[in-house]
């Protein structure tokens, strides 16, 4: 069994956090490939008022400093949009496996043309939670996208 | 005239502060179309050993949270790579200009593409500054673009 529904889940528990502080449900996390979690981190804009701390590069900053990122994964609760699939194609990381990408669509297939294995796991939770946040907040996701 | 080497004038100085501090030289700035300057930053890997923060995603930071970024100018000393590509296409910041793409050509072509002004000013002492701090630590370059 792969440990992608593991890995979702820690993402799942950021998104969660940042969904009671009152922000972006959006969570991430960054693991190696023995499954070693390098960084976890959920979307930042509302509770630091951080444009620049999406949930991806908030996992990302919180592995801190890494010679490589070959065979890395990072799992996010949502499809990366393009600036967090230019973080994983300019780091050279290795996977991204995505809860759902109903409610936005990213960047992930020039991610996969570009050699990145993608997993969609198009998972209900996710989907739900994200998708709900949007519908209640509209304007605060159109921000957050640059929409 | 354009104010092109004016606000690089800007994104060069935080490039210079960032090599005292012994960290890269790279600095970026972001302007709104009427010249107001929105934020300032530089390259934090060393400083703050924050590999999320490159010279563009710390203007973008430093602007705080942003309605919109229409008619926007990212100025930054070097040609941004992928991360940077894709924050300035997610968030629709409307010109890119660019000091120089001698030392590392990043993602200009695409955001071009993309509808992205790119003005290259092709900057004798971004290209100096960056080329000798490339020769003298080229592990540190590589780990900031994840080679």
């Amino acid at each position: 069994m792969t440990p992608y529904r593991q890995w979702l889940a820690t993402a799942l528990a950021e998104a969660r956090t940042g969904l009671a502080e009152g922000g972006l449900p959006i969570g991430a996390a960054l693991y190696t490939a023995d499954g070693t979690l390098l960084g976890r981190g959920r979307n930042r804009r509302v509770q630091d008022g951080d444009p620049s701390m999406h949930a991806e590069t908030a996992a990302f900053r919180a592995a801190g400093r890494q010679r490589t990122y070959r065979g890395t994964t990072m799992v996010t609760t949502l499809s990366p949009c393009w600036y967090c699939s230019g973080l994983v194609r300019q780091f050279g990381i290795s996977r991204v496996v995505i809860g759902e990408a109903r409610t936005f669509h990213g960047g992930h297939d020039w991610l996969a043309e570009h050699g990145v294995e993608v997993v969609l796991l198009d998972d209900a939770e996710c989907a739900a939670m994200m998708g709900a946040f949007v519908a209640e907040h509209p304007g605060l996701w159109h921000e957050d996208i640059g929409d």
